[in-house]
């Protein structure tokens, strides 16, 4: 796999390259450190890229420079050339631009700070034009590749083997805790490199909050306890949320169960190529609307997965996305979670999410298990 | 503790309203999570705050509003106002800055990026002059309140106990992710909440990367083990290393440990209030120049601790840290790591490491462990 991983991140060098001949920018500077790994295959702390038509230069300190020098070596062989920091990233950056004499730089805005931005406007000012881009590498992150896919699709079978056995955990008397310190053991010993978010375990009124953080608080009948777990698999990211009845629910907890298995069952069967990612969210909506409950449907329907746990596509009401010109056509390739949820303060909450993958003609469920809600 | 820590984070905010006021600022937005977090106590994955001298306005999207106004109720009773998102962060905060009339905002410049910035500047054109500042809030947690303090001496001392029985696992024959993992469950059953960064176990040439990932190669007998960990306790990030000599050792690599030993002790020592962050850099990087290593030392002597695992203030050459202006007179109350080391690409490196609080007329070693360096 090794092959294909290094021909898909060289593959990504050269649409960038493309990308910056459209944009009329003869230089490209990465800060974003996912967009880094991405385009290098290294991952660090701190680094930065700098690609032009002709080279690759990786930025990186004195902390990571062996490492880096091996990639350039074993895994680019050709293409990648290291640079050493000497005092601050932001002069190394600055004095290999200069040395290139380019043009115009392209800067990453909504990764790069005011302060970082300021420094190199003005130790350009009248050498280099700074342009402010926006997600650049990030719309070449929506559609994966080959490898990328096989990352997300095994990472998605493995989580799906972690939920399983994590609905099986909840029981009366357990704490939030006990069973969020379970569920993060399945997660390291199943093969995964690392969680891809902190664990919620939310039991009760807790299952309210949608970000809710485990808690003492002991497991009781008559409670819903929402699971939301992640790991990360090779650097890609997968998510799901499991939530749990406890004994005999009230009808209204029922009710908002019922809700949201025919939201996300409904919204991941609408996921096909050519359609917007709000359409999916706008079905998600719709069927808790048909119960009275999209008002307490307080976040989106769900968002990509890769390299982050939460990139593009997002989806959303079209009205928070096209604003931010953000409604992305879904296409054969994105990876997203789809999320949908209630919650009703002080009485609780429920969320079911699994990872979609678009495909020609249709979707991929990457999380499949065996039971999405259980009432045990 | 509840109370001192509520009063502390009360304090923070009056201090920040000073600092505003100072530099003629009507208004502060606050957008960096950790800073957001030191100022009204919610640890949360978005977020912003507002803060003027009669209002902090904590504005939330609603995965967190319910976690937020619990918060400002119970936690803050007063002075706290929940604002929920309603479309997107920034339309909320442009709105409530000019429902407040304000003339001058304060941005965090090193967190804000560009594009916001940009929609900021623009949004808020010809109704309030948008400010770039650097730092503000993180030169208040420079100095530690004594809430913090006990968190992170209670949070050294138990990571110290971790440091004992983490050089009793390196072992000939065990490879480095076990060894890591045992650590990680050592972190977690001793009461951190979390791991504080990804632990290094890095054994012979692999030592050598000041940054190294624990690989499967098993430790061989005359190598040099690098253990680097850490952990968060209440919010509050404490970090060490520990290096082990397996077996005998070449003369060289005892050279460097005996080196490293000399600049860590050397550099501990010399930690006092008044003196500078680079005062104690060029102690450590003096010890190793007599020994020949000084190009060998390739990172800083050390960062401060606290809500970040790297905050300031920064040990390192008085070059790199006054250009930025970021040398800092060492004051009572500021906690750091000391932390050099030495580096041969191919043969091995050492690092140790402890985390230092600066007190009335000197220091306190707040990750005292029974050894730290072994040669098992």
């Amino acid at each position: 796999m090794l092959d294909r991983e290094i021909i898909e991140t060289k593959e990504r060098v050269e649409s960038l390259r493309l990308r910056l001949a459209e944009s009329d920018l003869d230089c490209f500077l990465v800060t974003n450190l996912n967009n880094l790994f991405y385009l290098t295959g290294l991952r660090s702390s701190a680094g930065a890229a700098l690609i032009n038509q002709d080279e690759l230069l990786l930025i990186i300190d004195g902390r990571y420079v062996t490492l880096a020098e091996e990639l350039a070596m074993s895994y680019w062989k050709t293409g990648l050339t290291v640079i050493q920091v000497k005092e601050t990233y932001e002069d190394t950056i600055v004095e290999q631009v200069i040395r290139g004499h380019f043009n115009r730089l392209g800067v990453e805005s909504q990764n790069l700070s005011v302060s970082r931005y300021r420094f190199f406007d003005g130790a350009l000012r009248n050498k280099c034009e700074v342009k402010e881009t926006v997600g650049v590498v990030e719309d070449l992150r929506e559609v994966k590749g080959e490898y990328e896919l096989s990352c997300l699709r095994t990472g998605g079978r493995l989580l799906a083997g972690v939920a399983d056995k994590a609905v099986q955990l909840v029981a009366f008397g357990k704490s939030e805790r006990e069973i969020a310190f379970d569920i993060d053991r399945f997660i390291e010993n199943v093969g995964f490199e690392c969680l891809a978010f902190d664990t919620i375990v939310a039991s009760g009124s807790n299952s309210a909050l949608p970000h809710a953080k485990p808690t003492e608080k002991r497991i009781e009948v008559g409670e819903l306890v929402v699971l939301d777990f992640g790991g990360r698999y090779s650097g890609y990211c997968v998510d799901m949320t499991r939530t749990v009845a406890v004994g005999r629910c009230s009808d209204e907890l029922i009710r908002m169960c019922d809700s949201v298995r025919e939201a996300h069952k409904m919204a991941i069967e609408s996921v096909r190529p050519g359609i917007r990612a709000s359409d999916v969210d706008r079905v998600a909506r719709g069927v808790l609307g048909r119960y009275g409950l999209a008002d307490k449907f307080v976040h989106s329907t769900g968002h990509g997965l890769g390299l982050e746990v939460h990139e593009s596509p997002r989806l959303a009401p079209s009205v928070q996305l096209e604003r931010a010109g953000l409604d992305r056509t879904l296409r054969n390739g994105m990876v997203f979670t789809v999320e949908p949820g209630v919650y009703i303060p002080g009485l609780g909450g429920v969320r079911i999410e699994d990872d979609v993958e678009v495909t020609d003609n249709g979707y991929e469920v990457l999380t499949e298990s065996r039971v999405n809600f259980v009432n045990r």
